[in-house]
């Protein structure tokens, strides 16, 4: 461990040189050494207890709060008893560390059982990001939590407030992670069904909850653990309010009861003040929004999430906004507002096309690009099994992971078959269920010329379902791409293109396709390493939704031994 | 692999011309390549569906039948999601293969998801034993199965009969594994309670089946999973009925209504016949008991499988005793044999007793040991946690298995400080909650002489409920043990080894330790490797009841690669 304890401090110390903006703030960096300890702990978020996987005793996690240019040292000791895990830094591009992106099967070995491993990355850019168990479904088993990085004090940002904070939103299920995966890997498909509660800042209420169990051990609805989550704001003062969706399955729109929010941050990106009644957040996506406490102080107010883009199966989450010096648990005099219209495609889809960079913090995309991937969106079935698909390609991960594979040159990992740039956009009709749907599995990947500009065209289309056509939010690892446009309907190659946003578009790392249309993005393929792009649905990604892309892998240092152990690397004796 | 596949060949090769009693037989010795995918299916073995571990779809896993002399080589595909696992060959004594045992931390690390590892081991004497997972709490999650081995179709055993049958007995819980292991290491200790179901081959009766569930999807009494166990047999025919308990806390009675039996074999050895009305099997033990089907042949009888030593919270399990040519689902007419009392320890201490070895097969042990170790069993409190002990150690399982780290001499990887060897069994009171239940953890080892004589005395005490002692069984890898003696009340080093029975003891590798009694074996440590030694009860294993043997390990032959990788085995590269 010395040697590389040498090289992450020289390779540090260099990336601090380099990155951080101003100056000054280069003495202040800081390096925030965090211990966590991964276990089962039984929870009651919604008032049912179950399995969670924990960090140190919480789900969610401790937020992460640092300030950019830090550093931050995540020291992993894995308690769970048989399974392994890792966790994903999600929007943090880990430039010069893609070994830290902790991404399973992609970037490192899962931690196993017993084991500590250290994750050691640069918070580069200010933001609201998050992190989660990027392993089988352990997000959905309640491995996840906030990053916040603020800017150095001198730094002023676009907009003035006077408090912040955090809202996690997340959709939960009473059946364990392993149920919900056995299902979906059945050849006799089990779906585990719409969320039972939904939950902000980890607490919920189940409305069956005396149903559940002949005891009040399994549900109860007087437990603490599931108060309610309250966030309080004093009459007058303005909230930065920062809000990761870490959902499994579920859209949500998130709306502060008689209290209109200012979006101003996105995927840790300034936009381009919008006023919004209420936010749609997709599941890996983070914004900040501002609201003033401008209401009636005599009374609290409802925060609400309500799933949108599927038929709602669970009633509306709620937390209490709540005006100081009222007593937090008093609740609102009203109903929680119960959002848009669940299939009301067009307003998500406005609202999308309404996220635009602020107009100082533009940085202009290349006006060209030097490769085009299209992806077709579908649900397919292989020998019988239901997966999703992206050009009819379900993916699979190897047991070797792609960086460790490629930069050791372990041979016959992975597959070596193109993967597909295109579908026959000509000929298929996206508003039907394939009249064909057999697709095939492939691990293969997209080799992406390093410093080149890659469009890539996200395109909807039906399931397996008549009239049916999901909600998918892509995440790219390592990289923002710049979201050059939205469409309804097809993707024509010849004409969409023509009335991409070059002049302002907003810079994300997850991005909604809406169902049935088509969502567009840039980037410049300039972090070397091998990155995950996938929809973010983690049943969808379990089932084959997303796609590998490696660039500049040469470029890569060397590895840290400690990703290494699973796969071909369990022998692999390079590190004498 | 090349060179380790010539290695097994010859190794094998050597093994089978030593050990194979009968030349002629060598040439017949087979090989059986047993291909096996684990994988997490739902099943209904009591009705209730739940998530099981199954091999190949099955759970039981399939049955492993092979002629002494045999080979078998079993590759195991790990396809659960996020879980290792691994296997051990309980009562297979794996000589000259100890890194095939199978036991997670002790003899090979475990196999990773997406992994594929061989065991490769001789069944060199015949007898009725089982698998298992060893790993976690896995068993229970229904990893299990049996193993024959036939003896040489020249060889005549001690008995005759017409046919042979299986029977696997186990207690089921609803909960999770993961639930109950996590119960089971919490601060706020959790006991999952008593199982709902006993099974017999896998199949049982939940009684509380229309409360259990809101639909038929979670508790279906008419799902064929779940219809019972039968046992066709032809009047005046004898059956040979092996009989394994893969139990993961219950000790059981099974009756076979209106049969005696009379136990033939057993953990592989022939035992001097003994007719009973009611077998008691603990788990991790092996018989085979011979039924004339010489009753009423125009109906069916029960089997009968009931909860003995804790206070039965359980219905007694059943199977049909089906006398042919009665319809199979025909239900006995009466009601089903209930077993002995529960707390009848003097019934069950007096059945040990009766089990002997076979005159005409008796191995006889030294008359002398070399060494004497005594092992005070108690349920102790470590920095408030619920744990068991022996001579107020709790047992920790390293993270770089034992063989590995003696093998590589990779230090500071368990424990160095010696093991205890008795406890203060002049002044202390085996009758009486512990004043001070406080224990320490360790992981140390217990080194034993290559070929030296070593005497175990398991001595029993209350727990840490007042006017409560548990029946441990207690099973050792690697060796059978002599049984010298059993009694009741606390072991007198002076008197009683004077009384053990060194005339006709019987060969085991599993012995059950009576409430508030003790139990001495003997045995060689002539098997060289790292060898578990526990409380077959898997939840007390779990929580620190066992040791680990090592002995000869300069012997063991070079390591195969495959047990490498976790711990300080995974940056282990001695193998170029």
């Amino acid at each position: 461990m010395k040697s590389s304890s040498f090289f992450f401090f020289l390779f540090f110390f260099l990336l601090l040189l380099s990155l951080s903006p101003p100056s000054s703030s280069i003495a202040e960096a800081k390096t925030h050494l965090l211990k966590w300890e991964i276990k089962y702990a039984f929870k009651s978020p919604d008032c049912f207890t179950k399995l969670v996987i924990t960090i140190n005793g919480l789900s969610p996690g401790p937020t992460i709060t640092a300030t950019q240019g830090d550093t931050i040292v995540v020291v992993v000791t894995n308690l769970l008893e048989t399974e392994n895990t890792a966790i994903h830094w999600h929007g943090i591009r880990q430039i010069g560390t893609p070994w830290s992106d902790g991404t399973g099967g992609v970037t490192q070995c899962p931690i196993q059982p017993g084991d500590t491993f250290v994750y050691k990355f640069v918070v580069d850019r200010p933001g609201t990001y998050m992190y989660h168990a990027h392993y089988g479904m352990q997000r959905s088993a309640g491995l996840h939590g906030m990053i916040r990085v603020m800017v150095p004090q001198e730094t002023k940002e676009p907009f003035d407030y006077d408090y912040d904070r955090s809202i996690v939103v997340n959709d939960w299920w009473h059946k364990s992670a392993q149920e919900q995966a056995a299902g979906l890997a059945a050849l006799n498909f089990g779906w585990v069904g719409e969320p039972q509660s939904l939950l902000i800042n980890g607490r919920g209420k189940f409305i069956n909850c005396s149903l559940a169990g002949a005891n009040s051990n399994v549900c109860n609805i007087s437990n603490p653990e599931c108060s309610p989550a309250v966030i309080t704001m004093i009459p007058g003062k303005i909230y930065r309010l920062r809000i990761i969706s870490v959902s499994s399955l579920s859209a949500f729109n998130l709306e502060l009861e008689g209290h209109n929010m200012t979006i101003v941050e996105a995927d840790g990106s300034y936009v381009n003040p919008v006023a919004v009644k209420n936010l749609n957040i997709y599941s890996g996506e983070s914004y900040s929004v501002l609201i003033k406490a401008d209401q009636d102080p005599s009374r609290n107010y409802w925060v609400a999430l309500n799933v949108v883009s599927r038929k709602p199966g669970t009633p509306t989450g709620t937390a209490i906004l709540n005006y100081f010096s009222n007593h937090p648990s008093k609740s609102p005099p009203t109903r929680p507002p119960i959002g848009p219209s669940w299939n009301d495609v067009l307003y998500r889809f406005n609202q999308s096309l309404a996220i635009r960079s602020h107009p100082n913090y533009i940085e202009p995309p290349p006006r060209t690009s030097d490769r085009v991937i299209i992806f077709l969106n579908t649900q397919n079935k292989i020998n019988g099994y239901v997966k999703w698909a992206v050009n009819n390609v379900s993916f699979t991960l190897p047991d070797t992971p792609y960086l460790i594979a490629l930069k050791e040159k372990l041979t016959h990992v992975f597959s070596q078959k193109p993967a597909p740039e295109t579908y026959d956009y000509k000929s298929y009709d996206i508003g039907i269920v394939q009249p064909n749907p057999n697709a095939t599995t492939s691990n293969s990947l997209y080799k992406l010329d390093y410093g080149s500009t890659v469009d890539i065209i996200l395109q909807n289309a039906n399931t397996l379902n008549v009239n049916n056509s999901e909600t998918h939010p892509w995440h790219l690892h390592g990289h923002d791409f710049w979201v050059v446009g939205y469409g309804l309907g097809k993707f024509d190659p010849e004409s969409d293109p023509k009335r991409y946003n070059l002049v302002d578009p907003i810079k994300k790392n997850t991005v909604p396709l809406h169902p049935y249309g088509w969502t567009a993005l840039r980037f410049r393929a300039d972090n070397p390493g091998v990155w995950a792009f996938h929809c973010h649905v983690e049943a969808h990604f379990f089932m084959g939704m997303g796609v590998v892309f490696e660039t500049g892998v040469e470029k890569v240092g060397r590895l840290p031994e400690s990703i290494l152990g699973c796969g071909k690397s369990k022998k692999h004796t390079s590190y004498p």
